[in-house]
């Protein structure tokens, strides 16, 4: 295992830390326990958001603490949910009187232990909305999930719910729009390498040399199949045909179209497949509105790639385009 | 060799013309020669910036065309100089009469014809400085370089020298604080990993499974000293101390602190580097102002960082902290 890590049980700790270093404009760490809040939270009024998750995924999710966005971000360990202390520190240290809205990506792990925050933050008198993502349209139960994985669409309910909420929407609007945002997203992903997990120290999985894993899940989970090396404009096909048909997704449609590394897929890639994915897009007749393009939700360094479809309408587009201050995500202010 | 790819002789080509589409509202593309312009070139009497290279080290230098920053980006093949003609339609194309500064960073093949198509440039009227980027400590003299390497203080280069073409700064004056960054930056980088060249199809170098390659650059260039396996802290000291022996940098002193990812390198492991690095330079009496982490200037999907320092002085920081508003770089506006 080659990384650039200290004591692989540290990786977490010792990277908030730094990362809270480098963002303390935005941010601001707590490390027993491990939390990342926003420098000027809590907001008296504002509703609060709370995401988090396994580590291994960033910039998702403390990438996107800051205004208009979320108010804290609780990093497990790698690949492993946080437990419910952390989650209650961040819900209390965001809490503004507003509320605060759990955003969950649909693991068994995240799920009960956010559940349990909110209870135990209940019973102090703070209330909790959760609204869990479940975007991937891969595969349906998996080995951490019951029901279909909250994947990239997580990024865009975060951006669009943590604009509803800076403008003053109450817990129940940004709930329910979180709700509308993920219900209108669709996502798919493959890889093309395993990553190495750092206190694993070896591969999550194996791909051959000539293998491509279709549907593969953020933590090297497995997909729909396996196939060989093929061409880029049909991976992109390959990712893009479930995906409009789910929904579905058709002519007349705005959408926005978002194109995620996983981390270790340069950039030249993302774009030629952007250009693919945005080709069938216009022949079906499905106007791309907005884009996204990076790696904005992680696998650690696994090569592969994932695309995610959000069907748009006017309040989310002006939410998409309002102000964003975040490490990761940043226009407008 | 897996890519997300269809031909390896088209890679640019439809990565650039995708990075057209996704950033609209930025740029412009141009196939024939393939460059990138700022969608409102030219901007009447203001001096354009064009910078440009081998493919590969996305989002340098694409990635950077847009309000505040460069006003053209030429992309020549992965790992390979463009010809002068893309250099030269580039300079014509953001020409707004006050004159053009070509950012080069120092490679054979990139000096060479740069000089040329500003000869070129100048048969039409077209007054062209260039400033030639040299920050890389680690060798003088290499495989495709007379001196020292140009790497990730290009990004600082660009990004200030921009604000100030951008504030109405003359072409001497925007090309004379162009060199003052060069000369105050430095860097140093590693690599844990080799890349795959698409059109070579094979590792640009091999380094076993328990080596890193220190002071490395972004094309696979041997560096310093190949070491075992070492500490994330270890590591960043062996980057830092070349570096701050080199300006020198001292007490007192200020210092924008940029940990660059190569590409493959998870986030997590460069925020832990960013950790180490502004310990030693707190523990030295040096200020860290500014930051940037994550993968700005790349060697496709590499697995490795480089870490630069900029020694900042009033003017720089107020350059740095201006409005931009390009691909990879967004803030304040």
């Amino acid at each position: 295992m080659k990384k650039i890590i200290n004591d692989p049980k540290r990786v977490v700790e010792e990277s908030v830390a730094g990362f809270g270093r480098a963002h303390a404009d935005l941010v601001r760490v707590e490390l027993e326990p491990v939390h990342v809040v926003r420098a000027d939270a809590p907001i008296a009024g504002k509703v609060g958001l709370v995401s988090g998750g396994g580590s291994g995924h960033e910039p998702l999710h403390a990438g996107y603490v800051g205004f208009g966005m979320l108010d804290a971000a609780v990093p497990g360990a790698v690949f492993t949910s946080p437990t419910p202390d952390p989650i209650l520190a961040a819900t209390k240290a965001v809490d503004g009187g507003a509320g605060v809205l759990h955003i969950v990506k649909n693991y068994t792990g995240d799920v009960l232990n956010f559940e349990t925050a909110a209870e135990l933050a209940a019973m102090d008198g703070i209330t909790v909305r959760a609204v869990v993502t479940d975007d991937d349209v891969a595969v349906k139960d998996s080995l951490y999930t019951a029901g279909r994985r909250g994947v990239a669409g997580t990024v865009l309910v975060e951006k669009i719910a943590g604009a509803a909420a800076e403008r003053g929407d109450s817990l129940d609007e940004v709930a329910d729009l979180a709700e509308r945002v993920n219900a209108n997203a669709r996502s798919m992903g493959l890889a093309l390498t395993a990553c190495v997990v750092p206190h694993a120290g070896e591969p999550s999985f194996d791909l051959a040399e000539d293998e491509i894993e279709i549907g593969i899940g953020i933590h090297g989970e497995p997909g729909r199949e396996r196939v060989g090396l093929e061409p880029a404009d049909r991976l992109v096909d390959r990712l893009l045909e479930p995906i409009l048909e789910d929904l579905p997704f058709g002519e007349g449609d705005r959408v926005l179209l978002f194109v995620n590394g996983m981390g270790g897929t340069p950039q030249v890639e993302l774009y030629l497949a952007y250009r693919r994915a945005d080709e069938v897009l216009r022949e079906r007749g499905i106007s791309v509105e907005r884009s996204l393009v990076g790696n904005y939700i992680t696998a650690l360094e696994m090569q592969g790639m994932s695309i995610t479809l959000l069907k748009l309408d006017d309040e989310m587009i002006e939410l998409w385009d309002a102000p964003v201050q975040t490490a990761a995500l940043r226009w407008g202010r």
